[in-house]
């Protein structure tokens, strides 16, 4: 595979090792003490923040060119990245990253250029605990910064709506996958396994039904030991049944059909 | 947009209309009479069944360019389309279509031809009544034919493993969003609504268990009519509640978080 020294050599020769036309975009969420928040990155010579985003080598599968993109950009790896959408409108380039570099480098390029060309792009999303990862950034990037979803920075082109159309995979995966492993401690209270439900929905969640969902899922174990140190009535303790959460992952919740 | 005379001068000569190294297949599943086909067309000068499929023109969106190229092969139009996967493992073109038939032919295409490139394509999908749909075919195609998902002809590339993810997407969709409208009668019984779900799920449910579920949804009136000429005990008659139903299928249903 090609190294490339400069960002600019890689946006003027970088084209013929790739796949015209489609690109990758990543969206990392994380999340620690009930916080979400998502991985963003400062692009060189341009305005604006992006998400950690590439190209497919032309024998690369899809798949692997995300693992690899993320990992070349941000230096996380070994990541759960799941596929989520394909944004194709014809005008999501018309302002591209590259075109808006070459114009404050007052760099020339060909009208052909791969860059200046339209792009769909292929949208990737992981949810992680941001405390235990160590991201760093590459030749592309100025730096890189987890920004709440809340209250994103100015985003290049259409990378802010790309993160909403993520959030609400997010929120629809829940409905049939479990979440949490990973982002809690091992052992955890109900209420506690409620906030992160919240905090990725965005709603108050009623305690009674939560807890009756959550248990009729089957992939809680709750423990003998109770939360110590609380002044009233001390909460149960859980942990995940990691055997029977991969099977939900794998086949999703029994309580479904 | 041009007009093609043949399939040749399109396999020779489309190139320069479309986005490259991206195509769309639309997988069409017919539902009538509690059995689940998938529409399928017999491409010209191949051995093999193949996915209504297509390109994206340089200045369209990807969900206009589904809705045309369904047209075009099928004579479909108005369907409700969703895209629900992206196709791109680096192996999924060496033995495709335009490579065979130019085989078959004895064309000798320049290797840089368009479609002997990788491509990556976009699955989308809709679910109709297939007794209520005039298909018809273009050039592209000998003739049509639905098939029953469990028995596909021999099919071109991966387009079985396209029609296997599919399905999967709908089955997992039953589980959040509402499905059966435009499939049953105006009125129907709750057995009727259950073989419904069955087919499509590929097993049978508990009966107690769907109603409950089905009621909990929210999206049936039941009406004071009961099915008539029935031996025992005549079963109550629903319809959807339209309103309800279009809420659920933009929001998902209320009794999901």
């Amino acid at each position: 595979m090609p190294e490339f020294k400069s960002v600019n050599e890689f946006r003027l020769n970088g084209g013929k090792y790739f796949v015209p036309s489609v690109s990758i975009d990543c969206v990392i969420f994380g999340f620690h003490d009930n916080q979400l928040k998502v991985l963003l990155l400062k692009v060189v010579n341009y305005h604006g923040w992006g998400l950690p985003a590439g190209f497919i080598y032309k024998e690369e599968d899809i798949d692997a060119a995300a693992q690899r993109i993320l990992q070349e950009r941000t230096g996380l790896h070994d990541i759960f990245l799941q596929q989520f959408y394909i944004f194709g409108n014809a005008n999501r380039c018309d302002n591209n990253i590259t075109k808006i570099a070459f114009d404050n480098l007052q760099i020339k390029a060909k009208p052909n250029n791969w860059l200046l060309q339209r792009f769909l792009t292929v949208g990737y999303y992981a949810l992680v605990d941001f405390k235990t990862v160590n991201a760093s950034h590459d030749i592309f990037s100025e730096e890189f910064e987890w920004h709440d979803i809340d209250c994103l920075p100015t985003m290049a082109m259409d990378h802010g709506q790309i993160v909403q159309q993520a959030l609400l995979t997010l929120r629809t995966h829940l409905r049939y996958e479990p979440v949490g492993y990973n982002l809690l401690p091992e052992k955890f209270t109900m209420p506690e396994l409620q906030k992160l439900y919240e905090t990725i929905l965005g709603k108050k969640l009623d305690r009674r039904n939560f807890q009756r969902k959550m248990l009729s899922y089957d992939i809680l174990k709750r423990l003998k030991q109770r939360r110590e140190g609380v002044a009233h009535k001390a909460p149960y303790l859980y942990s995940f049944d990691l055997k029977k959460y991969s099977t939900a992952l794998k086949d999703g919740f029994q309580s479904a059909w």
